[in-house]
């Protein structure tokens, strides 16, 4: 793809392209000779030598691929069993490089929840500020989704695919579930309960986890370029070797990493979709929605770790302004904490009188504080409204949410 | 919608709609009333008129709901805890009920698997005829898609959502955790980690899952449509009571049943995908997103419940032509079992010289047992040539599998 | 829907809702009687009273409507005939309730061009403030998005259906050209080349226009959102009658206009998808992709509806605070300007020089105006360097823009 | 992307790939200095080398080009300036390549159309046999949506992009209007009203527009796979070169063409579902949104091109077998054409007369047209029983609207 290189870590790269399908579908032929005891078949295939495949006459790669093979290979199976246990091989080996970034992405998570368990800053709803939290309450929350996706993924189950041209594995006579065994646990792969040449759910599964991963990275994403906005500025994404910056604009800090993941999302998103929608595939091999997979396979796999590690990226380096996250809650004159002093009124009007007040102070431009501290129905000390108005006395369950969030983290481990 | 009723049953219809999202706010409110301690107010919440909610000026149906309520209803709440958990309690009451019509689908295809284990067909790929099969190992690729999907959808956790203004239950002071485990352990639902506002996973998971659902459910009705077309006539959609006819041509069957799962499959893979998008939302309450939720849920649930219950119906009614499939297994004179003969013989060019054989047969339009019994290169009596020719004796391992899969779905239980 | 009546306007729902549905398909009825010379019979079809249309046994309401018209009625129409026709006709019926909240957002945005065509702001870039612009550039930008999209919606051919059975029109033996064409006169609809029973290609065009007109919207929304932060304060939706208050958060005043804008373009996408992926139509007459039109079309159109209407009232009442937008340009102390210092500076290093001052103004916190006068490599006065770092000396292009917008505009006229 | 080769012609992949869009980047860079009056620097860039582009560190591959370029390129231009006009550029270089194979299907369908006016067929709804058509009909309904497409395609403005940093052209002081009309003069494309930084209306249209082609591309090819279903048989692709062949199976002739076709159209919704999306876009320049664009306008262009190539292989070598239209309508015994009798009878009851006959000759098997002579209530003689049962008599306007649509296309000339 143009300019893939700017959002596919190279090795997500290599994991999906072109070779590492061909090489999956060499691991196949192998593994089908090795489960029909034929080793040394196996070992030929392995080493066999392929040119590139553009031979379009048959609708897929495969007999050009089988034409470059030993006599004796491919025994027993059609097309589609290569291409399927291609797909989910480059699958089971692309998995683990995504779940790389996002454990690094987990891994940042947990360090500014816990770093920041008591940093106070704005909760935003509907992007107007409305209560104090905490930073690491929102990182837990951040946390806590990338765990479930990372879940997600690991939850899809990759079944090797062999049939042959009906599904029914005629030619291996009464032998044909012995082969299939033989060749899921040569792959390590699981072994389906029948053949799903046109029973997609798996991949259809395998595309929706994909693009909530991505879904999920987006979110944090999104936090991010909207706390590193020049107005509101909690957050930067850093600028070693001078990345996010912009030669004619020397004092722009761009949250590239954020914009790049977004970017990936979009994309995932686009694939996942031919994924979902391909599962109405006619008969025993469907004619166009089966052949439509390759590329959205590859493109979500490849997207998502573009995704993921630009995320990481992005978090490693951020700068947590912790200052600027105490001025923002400031910037209302207290007005975001009139329910806090509503709530040590005694009086059965509390909510109505602390109103009047903010509204008062918001018309005026006054601080609420010098507002309450004149009105006579507010019975309480400057003191008592200092402490009214102190974010970090109004935080509710923030922390212990954090510590919960924490927690779970650790009992699910590094597998998500 | 319009023409609804054509498409969604009655009672899917009715727990997706407007009442049943009142209700399930009704019962979020009166859970938290009673989570708090005040079993009397959450009686007269339950008890609580709502008039038609229709005033957009705050962006959500809540605070006019709210305005019905007795005063000290929604403490400590806001607007979302009120929708996320609503639309949580309107899946969990939804899901049975498209659930219901997936198990008399996975019912059916386990009768077809069973009855036709051994009723021999033509297998296609690429809509051309492949090779023989059974009707009873289609059926059975059918039953592990739906008990795949059914296993799909159990497995979406469904959390009550409980945070107040800012996702920090701040004004519980520090009983928050408790009230969350109370509302929760009220209502049934699972207890999250901390307040969902902002993290949007579990929609698009549930979302996902859905139009994969009916993504198995398309599959299944494809196959039923093409199966019925006039040319191939394997099955017909039941005519019971003028079903699928025209009044202009009575000739006609339609796979009405069929046609109805497939649209509305397509409704909830579009709303999935507004569901799978959404996750990127703003801070702790996202303008706009989240918002686009209420309604894309609903139709997926609502639809996928339709394309459950079309295909339920259309399956239930489902007339099986095994005599038609035997006749379309004669349609290409023997070519089907070209494997087959190839494999009897004991000679290393034993394909192709039945390859020769069969375009003879082809080009002359004669038969292939003619040609075969003519050709000095294919040592097999006629007897051998009629054995080989005979579908019913190159089925593999297509029985074998069809009892796997009867057995899985045994395992699996009603549940899925 | 589930609290529809917060996000399509009254008008809206009735226009795309089953009764106008319904009166569509008589309207088609008595048009095709009309057409065939039988204006009695035309007459009697419109007052025909008909029941509630629930019958799924054929997959398509007609039967059922056609069963409570009079005799003679329908004759040489199929019942796609009469859904696609009505389908136009609801188009055409509800496009114009669109364009009247389309143009009025124009109006608006036509405004706020003119009124603030020198009104000086930043431009953001990344969500980073790159250099100034105003504020009536920005709403020109809309504008023309806005008439872009309106043009687009009324390029759509709107089509009369009229094929019979097989689309041959065979029942009117010699006279079914001129048939076709009476019912498109009589409907005042385009006639089509021939019938377009699965030709989809207007259907998904109407859809497209329908998500770019969304998609037109929703930029706008976005950027209304986010001017409205607390943080930047440049734009603020109506208050006027509590609207986008909080009950417990009195500071409040969330951008409810441009959120259920924002989500309705997230349902008008999920619809149009529908649309456009149901192009592959089988033969003559789907089983499934067609049926999938109804409900996608009517809630492209009511959500479309939606999304344009929310968005002109949020125009409508939008304050604008031309005192935040330069007090934001102040923010970063006059680096936003360095690029107009730098030009003003006649050495080949100039834009070295600036960047340099603009770095050590950056470090230290100190503004730009201090740096630069004290730096010998600037030889400016300060009088140049002030008028280097006036916003409004920097604008470019920005109000010739304006005026050249403004001018399409007009020339447009109000057709988009 | 994986097996490319197999789904995108070489000249579309090449002018979809990375060195397309760099030299089209250069050709900006190149027009933008030539608009500025240096001819020379103008000659310079055009022959500057551009290393591969993989720094991700500013978010777009437009810096890393800009260092390859002699010193005073790139004055007064946006990254996004350059990409921007170079995606219209790639977009306006591809589209005559897709246009071409578009151009080739529409003579391929109206060859059909001419060719076999009148050869009759069956018109089948809800995939069941309905009436008489010909299939020159159905190819004239290919043909008019084909011609709809390219004109879609056709109307997309292709307009250059030049707006600088904020989109005012600040740097070229009163001088920008004049620059950006010779910009997108020199490049002959389109001279937007103001920049589209964040307009993206026609992006998202071109998107629409590839979607749309795509899909009346793949209801071509999903009509030719019916047909050439083993139990229809109405068309066969060509297996010149051994095509469409299976070695394992040497019987079958599959529709390659036609599955590849629909596999691309797959990948242009997917890629156009996030040019659709992508129009919300922040302020002066997105984050994420925008970036997400290159793949997907690569993608969507080159499928289309991928898509169109493949069909109108498949047309191109397209065998019809007018014999089996003829006999797949002789199928029913008759029963096609009950309707066709009914007209033919001077009684008021004549639709439930032969009906009943129908009913009678269906149970029995019987072909209707013995059922007829027998039926007392039947007053036609045998002739004009068979002249009734003849399928060619029945076939109302088909033919005219052949002509008619031949003149369309002729009217519109090749260019859509």
């Amino acid at each position: 793809m143009p300019f893939d290189a700017l959002f596919v870590p190279a090795d997500v790269r290599e994991a999906t392209g072109e070779r590492a399908w061909v090489q999956a579908m060499l691991d196949f032929e192998a593994a089908l000779a090795r489960a029909q005891g034929d080793a040394e078949l196996a070992d030929d295939i392995a080493s066999a030598s392929v040119p590139p495949l553009t031979d379009p006459s048959s609708g897929s790669p495969v007999p050009e691929l089988v034409a470059s093979l030993p006599d004796g290979a491919h025994r027993g199976a059609t097309s589609q069993d290569v291409m399927d246990t291609a797909a989910v091989l480059v699958a089971k080996r692309t998995l683990p490089l995504i779940d790389g970034s996002l454990s690094a992405i987990a891994s940042r998570c947990a360090v500014f929840a816990r770093d920041h368990r008591s940093t106070p800053m704005p909760a935003r709803t509907l992007l107007q500020q409305a209560l104090p939290t905490t930073f690491g309450f929102k990182a837990a929350g951040w946390l806590v989704a990338i765990d479930d996706v990372r879940w997600l993924l690991r939850d899809v189950p990759l079944e090797a695919e062999l049939g042959g041209a009906a599904g029914t594995l005629a030619s291996f006579g009464d032998q044909g579930l012995d082969v299939l065994a033989a060749v899921a646990a040569e792959l390590e792969l699981d072994e389906p309960v029948l053949p799903w040449h046109t029973r997609r759910v798996r991949i259809g599964q395998l595309g929706a986890a994909l693009a909530l991963t991505a879904g999920a990275v987006e979110k944090i994403a999104l936090d991010v370029k909207l706390m590193a906005q020049t107005e509101v500025g909690e957050v930067s994404e850093s600028s070693a070797g001078g990345r996010g910056g912009s030669s004619t604009l020397p004092h722009k800090r761009n949250p590239v990493g954020a914009a790049l993941a977004i970017a990936c999302a979009h994309g995932v998103r686009g694939a996942a979709s031919v994924l979902i929608a391909a599962q109405a595939q006619e008969h025993e091999r469907a004619a166009g929605a089966w052949q439509a997979e390759w590329e959205a396979l590859s493109r979500a796999l490849a997207l998502s770790g573009g995704a993921a590690a630009a995320l990481a990226e992005a978090l490693d380096g951020l700068e947590v302004h912790a200052d600027r996250m105490r001025a923002n809650l400031d910037l209302t004159g207290g007005l975001l904490l009139t329910e806090a002093v509503a709530m040590r009124l005694d009086r059965a009007d509390a909510k109505a009188v602390v109103s009047a007040a903010a509204s008062r102070a918001s018309a005026s431009g006054r601080p609420l504080r010098e507002v309450l501290i004149e009105d006579g129905a507010v019975s309480l000390s400057e003191e008592e409204i200092d402490a009214a108005l102190d974010p970090s006395a109004y935080l509710g369950s923030a922390e212990a949410f954090v510590d919960r969030a924490l927690e779970a983290h650790e009992r699910r481990g590094d597998g998500g």
